[in-house]
């Protein structure tokens, strides 16, 4: 892959600025955690495996940055990095075993204990880079040669710390010689299919079309879509999943055409802590990102908005799950609508 | 009603330039029909019922322009304009009735054909208003007081030469004393819904609520959405519905979540012509729309697009079709996902 979200290099974190994307590609060098955690924050670095990796650096960047190492400091770092995106599991998956990594580490010096903390970050990061590739493994197994994917949102190598989840796939079936075909969702408000997936895409030779959101449904219609393959934010216990607002819909269309719906994610977005979809807390977004997303305001002043950043699919409606080590059944029957 | 989409004024046209909206109100007296023609292309007046009525006063005006009458001449304007917006009927319509009036005319002076022409235009203007007001007091009893309805595109003033199909039902509701709430979706790629349904709505004191496409689904999943009213741009004899793009997908998730699905749209937009949605052409529209639609190129260059302007929503997804005269049965069952 020629894209890399994030990456550490020394104590300092680099990454994709992706609210520059598609038109600049800026790359940052972060030596204070309190500017990661404003990069995620900000969605310069976005993906539910990314920010959990994110996550992981900051921890190790702030007791870096610290004098004395001090657990009960990295812990309120730790809630505040939980509070700055709310649905995604990964981050607060990350910050626990970080902080449960932190707390064995009273009796050793300050520098072993900065060590240590960065080196379980990278041991996140190069995790997650594992289990991208048996996603794309497992989840190419489900898509035949001159197939056509639709996907939504981004969940490539900007959203993972490696070749992606659902992308991930995409760029599995490519390496093996399969010829595939990509729709991409938009994805508004943010426009992280426009901006970051078909970027991405075109970096790594895929052919690829961009729709608007509304698009998807009369493209089934058409019979033009075989998968729809789309990445998670947090799944519960019982396999309802969020993901971007929309993925709801997609999976509704879905089922209406008879089109296998995936789900590709790690064990890390698994939260077995959540019976069900209903407990999953709904992170909701700014008006302005629907009024005036790209600079020229688009709605006139005053109205009001609804915009919650992910929906929940139920798992009826989801085919199969991709995650690392095995492809599981969700709750959807083949071949019912 | 405060807005008016156009208005014969003389031998001239008044028209909302609709581009402007919702930043600016402006608008332009029009002497020439090319550039009426013009605006119709650039989607400054635009609505099935409206381009319909558009299309008559540029035939009036052609006619009004030339030095003497020319009957053929009036014809090639006529394809000329069947041509710039090829789904709606009501523009076909309204050129066949008015070329079938010019050719009535081969006896009389040039001024009263000219004078015929402009009241023939006038007549069709003035039935879109009746048309409409009727459409709302039929619709209306469909609604109760305190409802809640979604809407997508735009369908209301700016959209016909009265109060609107869809939007027609929820001024007359109003007018009846219903309390009622909308959420409109933004509808991309042009955001006709953000930016002149929602500006429309607010001008009305009606209580509106901005939502991505994306998020229509996920709104009905919680149970906020009684009604679903769209327009139409052409009805096939089956009942099959060209609209707006995301009206398909619409369809679908009302059926799914059991929210009755209402086409407002006068006779005019009913082709009896066509057997079956299978049979209406769609426009296709240009990636720029999509790729740069906020001023901002928000995609990668070298992406490919695929944006259709319209979607054929099947008969058996629509629960009632509210027209002047009579609110007829669609294909599908009440109660039934």
């Amino acid at each position: 892959m020629k894209v890399q979200a994030l990456e550490r290099v020394g104590d300092r974190l680099r990454l994709i600025d992706q609210t520059r994307l598609p038109g600049e590609l800026v790359l940052k060098n972060i030596d204070n955690y309190k500017d990661v955690i404003r990069a995620i924050k900000r969605l310069e670095v976005r993906g539910a495996p990314a920010i959990g990796i994110a996550a992981a650096y900051v921890l190790a960047m702030a007791a870096s940055n610290a004098e004395r190492y001090d657990l009960a400091y990295l812990r309120i770092v730790g809630e505040e990095l939980k509070g700055a995106r709310p649905t995604a599991v990964n981050l607060s998956w990350a910050v626990d075993r970080m902080l449960t990594r932190a707390a064995d580490l009273s009796g050793v010096s300050v520098e072993e204990a900065q060590t240590t903390l960065w080196v379980e970050a990278e041991a996140i990061h190069e995790e997650d880079r594992r289990m991208c590739m048996q996603i794309g493994q497992l989840g190419s197994g489900l898509i035949n040669d001159s197939d056509t994917v639709l996907t939504h949102c981004n969940t490539g190598a900007l959203a993972t710390g490696g070749i992606g989840t659902a992308l991930g796939v995409i760029y599995t079936c490519r390496n093996l010689g399969k010829r595939i075909r990509v729709f991409v969702d938009e994805t508004r408000p943010l426009l992280q299919g426009a901006r970051l997936t078909a970027w991405e895409l075109l970096q790594e030779g895929i052919d690829t079309t961009l729709i608007c959101d509304s698009t998807a449904g009369f493209l089934m219609k058409q019979g033009k879509i075989d998968h729809v393959i789309v990445g998670a934010d947090r799944i519960a216990r019982n396999g309802d999943t969020a993901n971007k607002i929309g993925t709801y819909s997609l999976a509704v269309l879905a089922k209406e055409h008879n089109v296998p719906f995936y789900v590709a994610a790690p064990s890390s977005t698994f939260d077995d802590e959540i019976e069900s979809g209903d407990r999953i807390v709904i992170e909701e977004r700014v008006a302005g990102e629907v009024t005036s997303g790209f600079g020229k305001r688009t709605a006139p002043e005053g109205i009001a908005v609804y915009s919650p950043a992910f929906d929940v699919t139920p798992v009826r409606l989801i085919s199969f799950f991709i995650t690392n080590g095995e492809i599981k059944p969700g709750g959807r029957p083949p071949d019912l609508r």
